[in-house]
Parts: C-alpha cells; structure tokens; sequence
C-alpha cells in the first residue's frame, strides 16, 4: 500500500473515524444567519434539524452571535480541539483555516468549499499544501469540494445541503460517494422506502477516501450492507482491502463505477494512459474482491435494498407470481435472459395453487393469477404465500402491470401481509408510471419495489452471483500492492526468453546469429524445421518490417531467410539497432495458442489478461482478468470463466490441453512478477503454445519490460 | 401470405377497420346496471365516459332497462345491423350471441370474455367455430379475451376497464397489444406527459391481429408513432408487410417482443396459446423490417415518446447537460457506451457557456452547470440554450440528478422553456425517486422524463439507428411468404450438392465409388490430394462416425481410406444404408470457412443465417441473419454485420477474402429455396469455402431437406 493511502491512518479505522462519523464536538467555521448561505444551512442542519447532543461552537470573526448563540472569531479560541471542524469559508481562506485547525490540534476538518483540484493546477497546489498540513498535524481532511457528512442513524448532518432534514430514514445502508449527486439521488429512495443510516461523500479526497468510509462501515454495528459510487478509485489496492475487509465481516460492497467509456473517463478525468483498458481492468478488479458492480444509479438502490433485506447463498431458485400474463412472460423471459433457474414447484404447492386460484390461472411457474384479483385480491395472499412456502422458490419475482386504485392496493396489502410472514425475499416491481395505492402499500410495507422487470432479473442474478463468489471464496487471497520501481527498458526477445525460462515458463531451444552461416549452424545443431526471427530491442511487432520466417526446412533455407529478414528490417526500419536474428525449433505438434499478459494498471496496479489467441482475445474480447497475485486457484478460474474455454477442454473430439502446465505457467508468471519487487512492467506471451494433455507449453513469442538488470 | 391471415380482409385497411375504431353505432350484448359486472362497465364507459355520438344499444334478455335506457332482448331485435357489438356475456353463450350478429350482418364483434384457446383444447375449438363464422359471414373477430378498445382521440372507450376514465390523453401515439397488462401500463405514461391516441389489445387474435392495427395506424391521420407488446406473432410475413407499410408512411413501429427467452416462450404458450418463434430470428425479422425493439416497459415508453417528438437522420450527435459532475459523467459514459458520438462544441457555443457559467463549471460536452446552479436558475436556460443552438448538437441528454424542491422545479422550468424554443430533442431523465417540482414541471412542460441514465443513452441509440435504417433502406424489399410444399426428405452430400451446383452454387469435384479401385480410379482422375467422405442421407454427422478422411495423397491412401471408412461406418452406425464414398479434390489453396443455412422460422418462414465457420459462429453466436429473399444488398450487410467481418476485409495483411462469390452465393441460395416454391425445407452449407479476392467459394460439405424431385 502506497505511503499516502497510508498517511496517518490508525490501526483500527473504526475507531479512527468514529469521531468524525460521531463527534462529541463540532465547530462550524463560517457560521452565518444570512439566509441561504453555505454557513447558515451548515449552522441550521447541525442545531436545528440534527440530535447533536454534544458541543457545538459556531466560529465567524465578524459577528458576536449567530442563531442566537455566542460566536468565536477563530478555531484558536476556542475552548477545546473540537473532533470536527466544519469549513465553509471561501476558498482563498480555506488553508489559513486549517493551519489554525492542525495548529489547535482538530481531528477532523471537513471542508465543504468548491474550487480546488477541480479547478486545475492552482486548485491542486492548495490540495497538495492541504495533504502536506495533514500528514504534518495528523489532523484527517475530508473533502473539499464535498457536501459532508450525514449520519442519519444519529441523525446528524454535518451537510450544508437542504435536503439533509427531508432525506432521513434510518437504516442499514451505508454509502460512500465522491461527488454529491449520485449520493443524494440514492438517498431520495427513502421515497421507496429504503432507509440509509450514513453518507459519506468524500469529495475530491485530498486525505480521506471512499476507502476509509468503506472500512469503517465494515466494522461499524448499524451497517450491514455498503454502497459506493466512484468516479475515480485513488489507490486500488486500498479499496480491494477495504471491500475485503466487508467480505470478512460478511457485508456486501456494492459499487457504481462511473469513468468506464472514454467520454466517462475524459468527463471525470481521473486516468491518463490507457483508457479503455482501465474500465475492464476496474470491473475484472472489483468482481476479484466481490464487489458488485452496477450500471446505474436505480440499480444500486436496487441493489441495496436487496442485500440490505437478506444475503444470498449462491444456490437460489426463482419463482415469477404475478396478474398479468404478458408481464409474467416478459418476467419469465429475464429471468431465462440472465440465465437463472425458475424452479419447479412441488406438487403440494401446486395443489394448493388449484384450489386458491380460479381455472384458468396459470399455476405452474410463472403464477399468474390473473384478471381475476381485481375481484378477489384474498387470491394473491394465498397464491403467493403457497409460492414463498414451496422449497425450492428460494426468492419471488413480483411485477405488478399497472395501477388499477384501490384495486390494486389492496392487492399489494396481500403481497405486504405475506412478506412479513416468510424469510423468501420477494422482489416487486412497480412498472406503471401511476404510483398508486399498491405502490403506496408496498413502500410502506418495506418492499422497496423497484421500476423494470429485466432490470429487477439482472438484479436478483448478482445477488445470487455474490452467494456464488462467498461460496468460492479464497480467503487468504490479497492483492499484491507494487509500486513501479526505476525505469523499464524493453527487453530483446531472446533475453526476456531468458529470464522467464529461469521463472519457469518455457520456451523453445535456439540461439542468435550473427550471420547466415552462423545462422545455418545454429538450424544444423537444433534440427529442422526451424524459425528465423529478427532480434531488436525495438521493433515491437517483428512480421510488420518481414522479420519472421517460419517453416525452414534446410540450412539454405535458413541462409537465405537470415539475408531477407535483415534486408527487410534494414529496408522497413533504418533506425532500428539489428542484434541478430533468432533461430529457434519450430513447434509443430499439435496443439492451442493461447496469449498471457500482465500489465500495470495506474490504479489497480499488476493485471495479468488470459485468452486464446488471435482472434477469439482480439475480436471478441474473449479474455479473463485477475489481479496478482495468480494462485493456482485464480489461474484456474480465468482458464474456466473463458467463453471458449470449451476449446481447451477438448472440443469435438480433440484431445483436451494441457490445463495443468498452463496453470502452472500462470502462476509462475504471477510469482515472476511477485518476486521482481516492482522491476517487470509489462509481459506479454502472444502465443503461448499449449500442448494435449502432458504436452506442456512454450512461449512462442514474448515482450518483457523491466528494470534492467546486470545479468540480463 | 397465408389464407387465413387475408381472410375478409378489405383491400384498404384503413377503410376496413375505420368503422371499428369510430362506429356510428355500437351495440352491447350482456348490459347490465349491476355493479363492478363486465356488463354495468362497458355500459358506463361507453355512455357516461366516451363521448360517443353514434347510436348506441343495449342488450340483455332478461331487463327492460338498463342504464335508464330501453334494453333489446337480443342482436336480432335492433333496428339496424350495428357497427359495433361488444359482447360481454360468459364464455358458454358467446358463441350463440355470435351467431346472431353474424346473421344480422354485425361488421365488427367484440369479445370480452375469457376463458377460451387460453383454457386448453376445448377452448380452441371455440375459437376455430368462431374463425368459421366471421370468414363464411365477413364479420369480423376482435378478441375474445380481450379488455376492448379504447379511441382516446376520439374519447371512445368500447372497453370494460375501470381505468378508461383515468387513462384518457390524446396524442399521436397508437398503440396496438395482445394482453391487456403491457398495454394498460403503456396507456398510464399519461403520468409522464405522454399521450396514447388509441389502444388496440386484441386477446387472443382469432382474427384481427397487432398486424392489421399496424396496418390501420400506418394510414391513420391522428397516429404518427406505433407501438406494440405482442408475446405470439401469429404470422410474421404478415406483420412485416404491416411494418413496411407503416415505414412507407414515415411512421416508426416500435416493439416489444416476449417470449424471447425458452422459459418465456412456454409462458406464451401456456398464456396464450401462440408460438412464439426463436427470439434470435425474432428480432432479426423485427429489425429487418425497420422495428425498433426494445427490452422492457419502461423503454417502449422512452422510445415512443422520443419518436413522437422527433425523426431521427441518422447521423446525430449528442450533448450532455446537467448540473452534477458525476451524473454528467455517468451519462457521458452511457453515450460512449452505447456507441454514441458526444459533439464537439464549435467556439461560439463555448464563448457563450463561458459567459453564461461559473468558471469551474464544464463547459466541454458534458456540460456540467454544478450546484452553482441551484443558486442561480438562469445559467440552466443559457447555458442549455447555447447547447441546442450548437451546430453539432442534435439531440440533448440532460440528466437531472435529484431533487432540490422548488430549487430543481425552478431548474426543470428552464428546462422546459428550451424545449419550447427549439427543434432540437432534450432527452432529460430524472433519477430521483422523489418526484418534486422540477419533476413535474418537466412532465408538464412535454418532455416526458425517463429514469435510468444508461437505459436513455440506449434509447437515443435506438433512435439514431432507426434513422441509419431509413436511410439505407431498400424500399423495395418485401418477405417471402411461402409455406411449406409437401413432406420434406434429406438428399445425400453427392445429390445435394448438385441440386447446389445447378442452382450457381460450386463444390469440389468427385464422384461417387462403390468400391476402393473405384474410389482410386476417380482420385486418379481429380489428381492429388483428395478427400473420401461416406455417402448416406442417414448420416448427419459424418466425422462422427469415422466418415470422413483427407489429404489422400495416391491411390494407395484412397482404397485404404474407402476401406477403413465403410468399416467404421458399420461398426458405429450399424443400420444406416451407405451408397458409397465420394472421392473429392481437396481445396489447399489459402481460404476462410463460412457457413450459410436456410432454415424455416414457425412465424416468419425462410430465414438465412451467415457466419465464419467454426467457433466464431458456434463459440461466440457471431452469426447475422435475414429473412428471404437476400439480394445482393442484404448479402453484403450480412457479411458486413458479423463481428469476425474484419477478418474477410483482410486482417493483418492477409488478403482479402473473395467477397463478391460470397454474396453471389448468398444470393444463389435464397433464390434456389424462392424458386422452388415452399420445396426447401432446410440447406446448412458448412464449411462454405471462400477464397481470396478472385478464388470463388466452394461448398464443402452441405446439407439439403426438401421435397423429393424426379430429377434429384
């Protein structure tokens, strides 16, 4: 973990921040009664629309009071160091501000106020002299350019926002945001009937992060289910330890990534380098510690209230009941679309089903009750109670088509009365724009509906998905946290084939020549067929410039390839240094070409990306990601998750490859990079040859950059 | 086009149907005062709530009176042969009332009730005594099991919904279902702004189907955008004619297909009895006639109401506007995400967003007005203004975070007083789940807000493509409709593959040997190498079996392979008769391997799927499909379309493949299966071998199902 994400963190985070998250004091700087001011909401929501029960000290040195209290003219008067300090001043004074703060000994200051780092590079000097202070006091900043800090299961609002006195539903939801409006859009699902007990929105995170708020949640006794929304992750590696942490604790993470397409990234301007690589890496990274990833915001309410309600196993089957026949098709249709199971019922429940529903109801799964409940809504209750009863519906998809008054309220009543009575989580969606009686009903009656049937399908799959990833869960595993070290250079083919045979990777016998007769000798002592290819640090794609030849059957041959490819380069590309021409064995057993990279990413740090080779890695992206550390396991995993992973396994008759030298050659890399302490960049084996079973594999092609080394 | 899809149909749709959706006289069958009863509904709707000027009749044997108007005792009794009879009477007296509106000379029966081809056989024998009767008297059949129709323009409810009352905003969207759910929900978008000019549900389709109020919407004057849910398409040919026609007029079909998924398709079935096809050629026919289709309720909402506003060209561009930096940038993600182009802003638009915002405000696309606006309303009218006034900005997604009461209502209200101002379409979405002020100002204001992000940046997607769609159009192009022709027999590789060859399709040379100095004789003949290959219309697979050999090199190889391939053959597939070994010249030259098939959709017919051989079509379902007839320009879209298409344009300095032998033989195949009437069942070429530009195709193996011919 980098020393900054480091920088005055205490051991144990929840207690760290409980202070901040729960203050026995707190000073607002730039206290105002002018109306509409940051000051004067910030001085309402802490006095008048929270429960502080500890000492609050309103600080502005132009007036005697404020809200009818006494007021200091700075933080160094004060009586105590209070634990928070809230800064509302404009942004030329803000640092002033905190010089006093760290002077006074404050251990938390929250700075609301616009215009730093968003603003550019001066914006980022003030940040750095802000961090510079922080790590010099031990004082912790939150912010700025944040709209606070709402503790609503304490029903504190350290929040210069409006909203904070409308948007208060306790609960056991905990969200950590950047930016404000995503975190209060998730708030306003309290209209839905979703209660979030504490937001953190962390702004532009000069000390404190959407990390640290994730491990305090982890441990904190209110919370059980976190959600973040990120535009930007400041240090991978220290948000996949926080979400494990979560993990340990059995607390779900539930995350919206925003940056992943290249106007998202450019928007958010949080990457440099390789863009649309990173949101791949992001989602591969995030799935690796069990986060789960959604698309939108109304996902991630959806998301929530389902994990809040109840965890998954990972084995759950799904049951569809609903008085539509169309909308229970289109329900049965996502949930095939995702590719869940919808259960089958046992006989008991069907006859139950018989004799609650009219005849020409639909009781196999979907259940459609049909029409007829808007007669006799009592026909919902005992239908969807025999479907939560039956054993193997382990979770009800429950759309209701439109809103029909009263009707349709009374109908919800039933579906409310069964929820309370039954663990079964049932999952409604509301689909009709008229937010009528029933959805009245079901918002009250803590059923969160949510708005799309195929979105409600996706939802209840990354639930069971993440009962899945519990189930498979490898423990120990952690990721490696390696800073770059020194200047890499790229190495030439044969030295970089050096250096990973010495890590284990194989790859085929050969030696380079200095001239076609010493080429010829070469071919003559390793036998025929063999392959001639040129060597220069600095040609990255040999076949481009003719440096590759494949297939010599004799020492002319060989003579006459190691005169073209010299040629050829020397034509293509005069500027290269030509160190000689590599001749190698030709591997002509059959076998697969597969391609195995690592690479640095700026956030997440070592990636390695496995796939076939050619297209299938190419044009369909068919590839899986883990980050490092690779075991054994994860190998085994990204050789399987693969959508052609049926090739390797022995596809129409053919001999299945050689899986376990392939782990073997994953791992090894992974251990390669591991043990290099920060020296090796970037790999790439494209191709690697795999073997049938017992055949092993050889690294046909490879790019290695790394720190030089002196016996390179 | 079947005889059954045409039965009674008028020539002019429009004139046909007119009488139905705006009668001078309606009768209804079962009137009753009794309340909440079918009967005392459809009673009310049509006299207290429609606002119906025709003649009007009551029915019911067993009152005098009914809703203070006389009643008739039956059909037979009126004074005229009405319009329109609503008949709401239960299931067992249908038929009869049936009866006696035909024998009256009744245009148009109504049939509420349920409990027909839904409930099982019984019911579809009802159902096939009821198709009987309209096609001998040419009445015609809308329902039964259907909640009516509801002429909103007009303000005629022929309909038993409570809801008819509630549901009631004119506008130029005409919406067609066969359940009632969907369509119910559709109809209360009226809470989002949007206005439903007529609804067509029409149940179970003895008769009238989506299709014909297609087709009656594509020439009414009050619709200019068509909608429809439909779970079976009775007969694809038939709604694709109907869509076309609604192109030919400028109106955009959208829908929403389910069953795509295996367990909705037996939900379709099991609710009502139609077939729902495979979900792939589903939507590749939607798309080939120009329907847009989408996934969910919510989006076949989005949809119509962003078609209503406005025609897409196709080559639109798009901005983002809004006021919190990561909804900005999540929607800035979804339009790279979908594939979408976010426009440059040309100077002056920036000059104007420089002077019109805060300084840290973004004023690059996405523009962010950040909170600044909450304080100041104004900047949201210029700087939104400046944007649609952008030369390169077409369509606008404004995204509005949360909700901030009269703050977002003042902000929405700027919003919408753009969208007056201008032609450009302002796509806003409001995420919130509380719907305040700003919310309902933009509901009013006409801008029917969606509410996911992603889902609005899709539905853009959609819009622009349709416009592509137009563009390119091949307005000529009309489905083959022809059914099947006798009982289909599958022809052996030799005979199938000279039926191909008659029909401009090439394959090896060969001949077939019954004994191995035969097999040699003509391998001597072709000249070296060749393949043997069992002959047997038994065997499918014939790899399988140890079938197939290649690479035969002299006369030696080929008598051995004749003899190991006949052994294997009746040691693995002991009772199938083999009619010899087809010795074939084997294609070495450097080529690609596609395949083509023709296979016959239950609801659209003849359909044509084109993909790279091998895993790319198997692995990664990376296949493009059309319905027949493909001419050369659906040829080149289908080989264009494939993800795998760059490796044909010449990938990494191959060659090109030949692609115009390709689409000839495309081309050839769908008129070989066109020209022999309904003959072909099924032809599967694969491999297909495509040489390089030049080098032709070559069928390599094939498969042909179709009615035996003398000459075959």
């Amino acid at each position: 973990m980098s020393a900054q994400a480091y920088a005055g963190r205490s051991p144990d985070p929840t207690q760290a921040l409980r202070r901040l998250v729960d203050p026995d004091s707190v000073a607002i700087v730039g206290a105002s009664d002018r109306a509409g001011s940051l000051g004067a909401r910030t001085v309402s929501n802490l006095l008048e629309h929270s429960d502080f029960r500890g000492r609050p000290y309103l600080i502005n040195p132009s007036r005697d009071r404020v809200a009818g209290r006494p007021c200091f003219r700075s933080i160094t008067e004060l009586p105590e160091a209070p634990d928070v300090v809230l800064v509302t001043v404009p942004a030329d004074t803000v640092l002033p501000v905190l010089r006093d703060c760290a002077a006074k000994g404050v251990r938390y200051a929250v700075v609301f106020t616009s215009g730093f780092g968003e603003l550019g590079e001066e914006g980022r000097r003030a940040q750095a002299q802000m961090l510079d202070l922080a790590r010099e006091s031990g004082m912790r900043l939150y912010g700025p350019n944040s709209p606070g800090l709402c503790n609503v299961n304490r029903r504190l609002g350290l929040s210069f926002s409006p909203s904070f006195r409308l948007d208060q539903r306790p609960g056991p939801i905990g969200l950590a945001t950047q930016g404000g409006g995503i975190g209060r859009c998730f708030l306003q699902a309290t209209e839905r009937g979703m209660g979030v007990g504490l937001w953190a929105s962390t702004g532009n995170e000069v000390d404190l992060c959407v990390a640290d708020f994730v491990r305090y949640m982890a441990d904190a006794d209110d919370i059980t289910t976190i959600v973040t929304a990120m535009e930007g992750i400041r240090n991978g590696a220290d948000f996949i330890d926080a979400a494990l942490r979560a993990a340990d604790r059995g607390k779900p993470v539930i995350a919206l990534k925003v940056g992943r397409s290249e106007y998202g990234a450019k928007a958010v301007q949080s990457h440099t380098g390789s863009l649309s690589g990173t949101a791949e890496v992001n989602s591969a990274a995030l799935r690796q510690a069990g986060v789960i990833e959604v698309d939108d915001i109304d996902e991630l309410i959806d998301t929530a209230a389902l994990f809040a309600r109840r965890r998954p196993a990972g084995t759950e089957r799904v049951a569809v009941f609903g008085f539509s026949g169309g909308v229970c098709a289109l329900a049965a249709d996502a949930v095939g679309e995702v590719g869940l199971e919808l259960c089958r019922f046992s006989d008991e429940t069907l006859d139950r089903l018989r004799t609650a529903m009219p005849d020409y109801a639909g009781i196999s799964n979907p259940v459609d009750a049909t029409a007829h409940i808007l007669i006799d809504a009592e026909i919902g209750y005992h239908g969807l109670k025999a479907v939560v009863e039956d054993p193997a519906a382990d979770i009800v998809l429950y759309p209701f088509p439109c809103d029909y008054a009263e009707l349709t309220g009374r109908i919800a009543e039933t579906a409310v009365r069964v929820h309370r009575e039954t663990d079964t989580p049932i999952v409604s969606v509301w689909t009709s724009d008229r937010l009528g009686e029933g959805w009245r009903h079901l918002v009250d009656g803590g059923l969160v509906p949510s708005r799309c049937v195929k979105k409600s399908a996706m939802l209840i799959r990354r639930w069971i998905d993440h009962g899945k990833w519990i189930a498979a869960r490898n423990r120990l595993w952690r990721p490696l946290d390696l800073p770059p070290r020194g200047e890499p250079v790229q190495y030439a083919e044969p030295s970089a084939k050096r250096r990973l045979r010495m890590h284990g990777v194989e790859s085929p016998e050969g030696g380079v020549a200095a001239t076609a007769d010493a080429a010829a000798r070469i071919a003559d002592s390793l036998g025929y067929p063999v392959v001639a290819k040129i060597v220069s640090a600095q040609v990255a794609h040999k076949s481009d410039v003719g440096g590759v030849e494949v297939g010599l059957a004799d020492a002319a041959a060989v003579r006459a390839a190691f005169d073209r490819i010299v040629g050829s380069v020397a034509a293509n590309a005069p500027d290269v240094t030509i160190d000689g021409v590599l001749i190698e064995q030709m591997v002509r057993e059959r076998g697969f070409e597969a391609l195995v990279g690592i690479t640095r990413d700026p956030v997440f740090g070592p990636v390695m990306t496995f796939g076939l080779g050619g297209l299938h890695a190419e044009i369909f992206k068919d590839v899986s990601r883990r980050l490092l550390p690779v075991t054994e396991r994860e190998a085994r995993e990204m050789i399987g998750e693969i959508r052609s992973a049926a090739l390797l396994a022995g596809y129409r008759g053919r001999p299945p490859a050689d899986i376990d030298a392939l782990v073997a050659a994953l791992v090894s890399l992974s251990r390669f990079v591991a043990d290099s302490g920060g020296q090796v960049e970037e790999i790439e084996i494209n191709p690697l040859w795999v073997g049938e079973a017992g055949r092993g594999v050889v690294a046909l092609d490879c790019v290695l950059s790394a720190v030089a080394e002196a016996h390179a």
